[in-house]
């Protein structure tokens, strides 16, 4: 089936290496995909691959965002990737193969869910920050030998999106599945994260020392439940009235 | 079936640039593949390439050859790889995904043909020179789109790395799916749904005419999540909270 790519937004998470977001884009231009997000970059790596020879017109349109929330407001789909396999499994994590033709699936035009997807790389040297990954619904992960899991920035970028247009001929048979129609957009869910977070501190279950990784947690639990869009506006409505009303009596 | 990857060699032609001998060589490493061989390198290049910090395995032990018929001696189908499509064809030219499982059946142990394997990478300015394919038995071809069609060829080599080993593994169920394991039970689903239903009855969400389809609305609602189990008693541990809270400042 067509697949339209431009659905597709690469997401750089704090890239530190001009030459790696450089390679990103090169990548994205070779496989044919041309909306890249750099979060919270270092403004000079950034200026600096931007202004390289030969830089593609994918950095010349790449948008600068400050948080992970802004990058993938509009995307009602948000993976992200890692090298870690062992890691405390909190979120399902999909081989690339099986992945990639998920994410294909979304990005198909007719498609019963045609969405934007989101996929997010982290540092060169830390990868995704526990904060990132509660943004995503689920994890890529690039199968690499034990000894050496961890992907140089460029290369996993050229790998993922080479999967992606890899088989976009051979998804011809893949069935969009009817379960997952019309899921929220990442910005609705995030503001039901929102409302859910201000509801817990109000009512006395977060506390001060562990607010972070509470946040975290809320969001995780909540992007697991791959909301629906019109369930969304449900949740939305209904924890907007259980907040209004533990404001009001926080004030008497 | 099992893949003798030790039976691949990976050989860089005039490479010009220490930091895409340095990416060829760590792709190796993450995908399995230990035998490198470098035709006539820059040895400034080579050195600086091998010295960097972090260097693999790879390029301590890789070969450093005068002449690629030296470098493909020992093997018994030699690959070259080319971004240039229409470039007069005096080789039989396969995309990635078929020439890979061409090679793949070469390395697999116990094959009818089991064969030592090179892979051939040009220079990043020239690619292979007519002289080099001579020495190839067909090319392998990276499908990019037409206006970009000259990979960064650190990336190239991940790429098609990356799909000799993809589907290596293929038969083998890799991930045993999360997916759909451990739902929770229903009374806990029950539970949930009774847990809300309150927190929306003592915040004036819940109106008398209507509180029954109210409760069917949200008993819907928390159905559609397919809840597992871990995740349900974490959201019943949030109600509770929020219950009890709105329980006490209603007493006030």
């Amino acid at each position: 089936l067509p697949f339209e790519s431009d659905r597709l937004r690469v997401v750089l998470v704090n890239a530190r290496n001009p030459l790696n977001i450089g390679a990103a884009a090169r990548a994205m231009s070779n496989f044919g995909f041309r909306n890249l997000r750099v979060v919270n970059p270092f403004q000079v790596a950034f200026q600096e691959a931007r202004s390289a020879v030969g830089a593609s017109g994918v950095l010349a349109r790449a948008e600068q965002c400050t948080t992970v929330a802004e990058a993938v407001a509009d995307c009602a789909l948000v993976v992200g990737t890692t090298a870690v396999r062992h890691r405390d499994l909190l979120h399902r994590l999909k081989p690339l193969e099986e992945g990639g033709s998920l994410i294909r699936e979304r990005l198909q035009t007719g498609g019963l869910q045609r969405d934007n997807v989101a996929v997010l790389f982290g540092s060169e040297k830390y990868g995704l920050s526990n904060e990132d990954l509660s943004h995503c619904h689920w994890l890529l992960h690039i199968r690499t030998e034990d000894e050496h899991i961890s992907m140089n920035l460029g290369q996993a970028v050229a790998v993922c999106l080479y999967e992606l247009m890899r088989s976009a001929g051979e998804g011809a048979q893949l069935q969009p599945k009817i379960k997952d129609v019309n899921p929220a957009p990442a910005e609705e869910v995030e503001r039901i994260t929102q409302m859910l977070f201000e509801a817990l501190r109000l009512s006395g279950y977060v506390k001060p020392r562990t607010e972070g990784s509470t946040e975290e947690k809320v969001r995780r639990l909540i992007r697991r439940l791959s909301l629906r869009s019109p369930d969304a506006v449900a949740w939305q409505g209904m924890l907007h009235r259980i907040v209004l009303k533990l404001r009001r009596d926080a004030k008497k």
